[in-house]
């Protein structure tokens, strides 16, 4: 279609309605998120992760055979191919680890006989072993930085204790588990979100799962989506201490400094996933001892509220959480990869099923035009 | 924004402005197409590619001494990183040509030390070495997968008559050299095609250069964008000689059958730049004595204007060009990432000179709130 010349600019496509979706609902104005239309503050805590990534994938809560099958599948899938892994130790070092991450997921395609393959059920099993081999990845990345050697995953351990027994080559608490499993089912989907937006383009050309996958990769490195997750966390070090916040957001304030972990382009309210980080923030300081991290933020929070109406978003809490289950820093953004996998993976699909090339037009503002010399 | 309640659904998102931009301007409704201003059509055969690449980045064309120093400097970066020409022979074999171009791009990206410097002297500086080293993956590729050593770029050709020499072994024709030159102009930009719009929706989550160029790629990569370029190659063999046109089509016609190499989101006319692929696709036919490619096309072309009204587009004579070209038809989508660069880093630079974070809606079609049982 040509542009039409009633059309008005939408930049940035904000408010645009670019497609119909099943797989997730946010209702901005009063802070609702349904995931398949289940409230996400009702399952976060409680539910598995791997059953969230059914629910999203099948749009029912799976029944507990499914899930044990799917659990046990996803437990082989684990290891790394040999060319990742001989690849990783390459590339990981001094590299930006979503730029690695990126190219882990598109090796990933390039090695998969059936990338090409865009059924529902060649997705799903490409999607399993993504879901399955990414955290492997993300430990991979801590370990070799670090200069240590990976940690090969064990089959006994569920999803999240073996994340965290191969970051830290050591088994997790029950506590640090389910607390790492929460943060999962937090980031899994976020409806039209830049990554999701990026896959469902790249599937509109009818591309392959995999392309869309590492397209949706190259979105979330961004500041202004997954790139920042860790941000707050560096400004709860730079304030210090509780005593410092006052003086702090009034300097941030009259500066007209933006504070990172608040604002977001969908919520008006306080994003209803930093409820349950928020309480793993908590008492995950209160059982290592360190509670700063956690007073710093809700004070922060609390000013913030009272003198500019701002709310904090999820990432605001879940840094602390992330940051107190010993990931590193610049490790969280291709955390979420890990999760948000399982969203972007429904869209896909979504997308194949009814597809329609996403290709909008540009107002062009450029020279009329220009004769050569 | 939240989804407002008179919003409606623009699928694909055709007619949406979802920017402004001055890189390329493309009027469907008459068949222009204007590169910064100036008429594709007045250029595409005599310009040099690497000079219709710095009109695209700066917005004029370049001077002879500014032409001959940018030359000189892609001639230093044609060379592919050892790590690359280390996994190129890992990955190629029975690979998807473009996944593995996928990849070498995220790698080149991982291996940039400036990867994360966004600003236009860092990008431009990224892309010359795309520019310039992107041909070569595609002459390795091709080498690669006829069991055959790449062949090393010499610095003494220029950008496409060494494109050619490092594809076949031999220096090309003059004519050859001056025939994919003008491919490669033709390819060069296009607005805000799927990949553009991927890696400008990359750019506005304030991802990096290499991401965008990722996701660009992997747009790309699918059919109804650069991944079907092949097909009117296909369908010409298909034909096989021009007497069985008109049965061919009758059939198809009756079998609604989509003809490959017809129809375009944005052309309502014949596809401006199918005028200079068509004559190259003569021209090149008869000096190779290979007519009946080009004349089974002229005659389909014939066949759907008058029954159907249907134009080609940019891929149905190009196909024919890149192959008396020497290229395999399977490498013809990854060809375009070659030229596609010059438009895609254009825009690149334009969204991170004015970002915003590209983040629509989707109508909700799901459940309403369901509770857990």
């Amino acid at each position: 279609m040509t542009e039409g010349p009633g059309e008005e600019l939408r930049e940035g496509l904000d408010g645009v309605l670019a497609c119909e979706s099943s797989v997730c609902h946010i209702d901005g104005a009063s802070g609702l998120l349904l995931y398949r239309g289940y409230d996400f503050r009702s399952f976060a805590v409680e539910a598995e992760f791997l059953s969230v990534v059914l629910l999203l994938w099948h749009g029912e809560w799976p029944s507990e055979d499914v899930l044990a099958e799917f659990s046990e599948e996803t437990k082989h899938h684990r290891d790394l191919n040999q060319v990742v892994a001989d690849l990783l130790p390459m590339i990981t070092d001094g590299a930006n680890p979503m730029a690695v991450m990126r190219t882990v997921l598109s090796v990933a395609g390039v090695l998969d006989q059936n990338a090409e393959d865009s059924s529902p059920e060649s997705v799903l099993r490409s999607a399993t072993t993504l879901i399955s081999m990414t955290p492997t990845v993300v430990a991979s990345m801590s370990r070799l930085t670090q200069g240590k050697d990976p940690v090969e995953p064990r089959r006994d351990l569920g999803h999240a204790a073996n994340f965290l027994y191969m970051l830290h080559g050591e088994e997790p608490t029950e506590g640090a588990s389910a607390a790492l499993n929460t943060v999962l089912n937090t980031y899994a989907e976020h409806e039209l979100n830049a990554s999701t937006f990026a896959a469902r383009t790249a599937v509109g050309t009818l591309s392959d799962y995999y392309s869309a996958v590492v397209a949706a990769c190259s979105a979330l490195k961004g500041a202004l989506h997954g790139g920042a997750i860790d941000d707050s966390m560096y400004l709860f070090r730079e304030i210090g201490e509780l005593d410092n916040v006052s003086g702090y957001i009034e300097e941030a304030l009259t500066a007209k400094r933006k504070v990172p972990g608040f604002g977001h382009r969908v919520y008006r309210t306080r994003d209803p996933r930093a409820y349950p980080m928020e309480e793993l923030a908590r008492v995950l300081g209160e059982e290592s001892g360190e509670t700063q991290w956690y007073q710093i933020a809700r004070s922060v929070e609390q000013e913030l509220l009272e003198r500019k109406g701002l709310n904090p978003n999820v990432d605001y809490y879940s840094a602390i959480v992330l940051y107190h289950l010993g990931f590193p820093l610049d490790l969280l953004t291709s955390f979420i990869v890990t999760s948000r996998l399982a969203g972007w993976t429904a869209h896909i699909c979504e997308q194949f099923e009814s597809n329609r090339l996403i290709r909008p037009r540009a107002r062009y503002v450029g020279s009329t035009e220009r004769l050569l010399k």
